[in-house]
């Protein structure tokens, strides 16, 4: 599994106020800490009004990249956005995101081209989020052309099906899959991946609620995650289904992580719920 | 789901204590809490020695039958003492259990045949357990038409593909699975149960394991368990994964379960490591 830390995010109250008030350290903490418990790229999320967006994202990419060397994954609505960050950054990591509406992901990949920069890639367009999962699909497919136009090679792209919440839509973890399951059976280089915590949207206990989709999803093809790395719990329950899905031999990783005491940290229940 | 409380059983420590000191209030209490907590049924075994087994049993059956009305789980490997139970219990229950060996399951078929008793079934034979999924299946046949020769019905029969350890066996879930789905596609009438702590054997955490072994086992087809539904964190996965599986229309019990402390119980930890 590709882990992406997603605490380093102006959409969370606490870290918007550390952005607020340009808290360094605070900042510094979540990419350390994130990075600790295995992280793969740090997600970097201004969650701040467009005018003010471009200079938080750059002052977040400064201070996360002065902390770890973990490569980063930079979260914009706006493309262009994306695309301004990317001399800002050390190494390539990961863009976040493109989607289907006209236009969008052609400018992205035609710059990207010839880089090692990874794109995450919505199932929607225009037309908003489709209950449809063969419509998602075709909305897939009609991106990884646009991508493979432009020589970006499968494993660059992390689709992600855009699962709804189960508590408005009961269908939303059927949904996932079956749009899930088509594209990787069609297109098996690419990756699949979904933020864990829109599933549970309205509902208590949601960490419940992500742990059990972390493994039907994972079970059905998911090979990517967007979630956050310092719950104990959330750790436990990732190399759980690792192992469960066969692949930790003598359940090594999971007796390892367990040692290093990534499954009972303090940091454990923080932003779980 | 079918629920079996797991909690009355002299294989646990502290629930052995109890036993030889005849404190019925303890007893009492885990029948009780276990019927709070949605039990279905409530599993019944004395943990003794084969010689000390009758009595046991029916002092345990006389104790929580004074206690609750849920239905009793008689538990012993012994098919001749399960038959001996049925006159002290007040309704019909299940047996728990019989499996290919020869001769072992015809008795107790052919004895139960015109009543409304239950019965679990192993998928295992006097040559042990099989690795092989294949083997297990056809045990499983075999076992399925004896019960079919004698007029007990398919939803009378609880097939048990006994997991192994994945710390031993790493595609322990796989071949669980693997066994399930065969099983289920052939016989869609009968139930298919499983402890749910046999695979997390020799680990740590292993609540966690259980958790993530639940989801995957229920969207394969798991219709019926036996666990510990006085632990709040596994009542909040079983209601998390039956909401995923789109088996509980706007949440609904979910949310019920919530507000009646099911997930948040003081009882929550005991007994889940």
């Amino acid at each position: 599994m590709i882990i992406i830390g997603e605490k380093i995010n102006g959409f969370i109250p606490s870290a918007a106020q550390a952005i607020t008030t340009r808290d360094e350290a605070y900042i510094r903490d979540l990419a350390i800490r994130q990075t600790e418990m295995g992280a793969d790229y740090l997600d970097i999320a201004a969650g701040t009004s467009p005018r003010l967006e471009r200079e938080t994202l750059a002052w977040l990419i400064g201070v996360a990249q002065d902390a770890v060397d973990t490569p980063l994954c930079i979260d914009s609505a706006d493309c262009q956005v994306l695309l301004d960050m990317i001399p800002l950054v050390k190494k390539p990591g990961i863009l976040n995101s493109v989607s289907g509406e006209h236009g969008k992901c052609e400018a992205l990949f035609s710059r990207t081209a010839d880089s090692e920069w990874k794109i995450i890639a919505l199932t929607c367009d225009e037309r908003g989020i489709s209950p449809d999962p063969e419509l998602k699909y075709n909305i897939a497919v009609s991106i990884i052309q646009k991508a493979g136009a432009c020589n970006i090679s499968a494993d660059r792209l992390f689709i992600d099906p855009l699962v709804s919440a189960v508590s408005t839509a009961g269908r939303a973890l059927l949904n996932f899959t079956e749009t899930l399951v088509k594209i990787k059976n069609n297109y098996p280089g690419v990756h699949i991946i979904s933020g864990l915590s829109n599933i549970s949207f309205g509902m208590p206990c949601r960490g419940a609620v992500n742990r059990q989709f972390l493994a039907l999803a994972m079970s059905a093809g998911m090979d990517s995650v967007i979630l956050d790395p310092t719950s104990g719990d959330m750790q436990a329950a990732l190399y759980a289904t690792e192992a469960l899905l066969g692949r930790d031999k003598h359940c090594r990783r999971y007796l390892q992580a367990y040692r290093r005491g990534i499954f009972g940290s303090p940091l454990t229940k923080e932003g779980e719920e």
